[in-house]
């Protein structure tokens, strides 16, 4: 998918939502653990019921390699599921990986291709080397880790290097590697207020931003300072919204939770 | 397995030789290609042949998340049939993870505890509670990502923040962590030199160092630098041992690149 396809879904669905299929057996309403594959058949309800409201959707690697084999298969029906029945959304393999050259294509090569996501997120403390193979897929998108939600963000990423922070050299040496406008990047939305710092490096690239709800982010704040002209911005949101609910109506109740974000983004966007 | 045991492991077999399982369907000996399931099959040749002259096997998970579940099912193979028939022997997950507290206690989980590995290597960028509940098994072991031993390593990792190289805060961050004696950390041996400096910050922890060989590192050197009285070292070698010939007699040459090594490393610890 391009990123000119990703805008045109926004616009369309007043959208810029992505939920986060993190799916955890011992959270999913506990009659689903009677089906075959308990974490698909959650998936698919969670899908049918919201793919209106958003348009991405990003299952966590870990919570599928949990469960192993099963869940690594739960992973490849998802994604077939969503490439056959929803080609319009963008799909994330939230896999931080990242390692040496000849290895990294092997993991571009795994989500890129042969799972046949839209795009990975990566880990940048390897480097160039280390990303570019990502980066390499046309037509597909690799999501640097730049500036994360959680308390840790803090040992590394926010240290100072000649006057400036450790995520903004990851942004800045980033926009040098070949076919870096295939990159976009996490950033945290619990720190909104250094998003204006953000977009005077990357003034275009999609942000992925974690952490609203659940992890204390505001998204009209967000909104302010990190949207652009083709909003580059997609929200996500995880535990608050596919565990809304852990009755039979959870699907629908998933729907209420995207609804209520997605109609505070309708109404941003038609500011 | 304790360090300890580690250590035992080494003064016994006089080899710290640690090899490198990155199976590539492309490399290795075509007649494997109509075998079940190759991949293993390669494995366990490789582990029958050389399992007496080193002390730990590390598969990157990247080669076998790049076939899919059957990538997947060669994994959890290789590890079962480690541990059922040479217990003795030191696991790694090269699998370079690390998310935010939640999803990399799922990580933590499924290498550590469901796969069985002795260790997982992981990635400090989203710092102290991504990389936490790693540390929390007992008797396992999280190796941290340091200094790596690509290029890349100089986009950020040697980078300086107040007068100190980021990796070298992330030796001494890590000190401090809750249950840090279970650290071990990847140093590339590209760079033996840093390892007078890296010992002054971690004197006795255990280094996993890549890039021996192949990848241009000098065993001497690192020995030099880098060695403790409780030896303090794994070195890493993959390609160099495991590709030694693509003929039917792969296994026997991988056995004489691995003693090749094994010889070295016994003259360096009889010294």
């Amino acid at each position: 998918m391009t990123t000119q396809d990703l805008v045109t879904q926004i616009r369309k669905k007043n959208s810029f939502l992505c939920i986060g299929l993190d799916v955890d057996l011992e959270k999913i309403p506990p009659h689903l653990l009677s089906e075959e594959d308990p974490i698909f058949a959650f998936n698919k309800a969670i899908i049918d019921a919201t793919h209106h409201l958003c348009v991405a959707y990003k299952p966590n690697t870990a919570f599928y390699e949990a469960y192993g084999l099963k869940g690594w298969k739960a992973l490849e029906k998802t994604i077939h599921y969503l490439n056959q029945h929803h080609p319009e959304m963008f799909t994330i393999a939230d896999a931080k990986r990242g390692d040496i050259g000849n290895t990294s294509r092997m993991y571009a090569k795994a989500f890129l291709e042969d799972l046949g996501f839209d795009s990975v997120t990566v880990a940048p403390y390897m480097g160039k080397d280390s990303v570019e193979p990502f980066l390499d897929f046309k037509d597909k998108h690799t999501i640097l880790l730049a500036l994360t939600s959680n308390q840790g963000a803090f040992d590394f990423q926010t240290k100072n290097i000649d006057g400036k922070e450790v995520y903004k050299h990851v942004l800045e040496t980033s926009k040098s590697w070949e076919n870096s406008e295939n990159l976009m990047y996490v950033v945290g939305a619990t720190k909104a207020e250094y998003l204006v710092d953000i977009r005077s490096i990357i003034p275009n690239s999609f942000l992925l931003v974690p952490g609203v709800g659940a992890q204390g982010g505001n998204l009209q704040d967000v909104c302010k300072y990190g949207m652009t002209s083709t909003i580059g911005l997609l929200i996500n949101s995880s535990r608050g919204i596919i565990y809304a609910s852990s009755d039979e109506h959870y699907a629908e109740a998933a729907a209420q939770k995207a609804k209520e974000l997605q109609q505070e983004m309708a109404f941003i966007l038609n500011q």
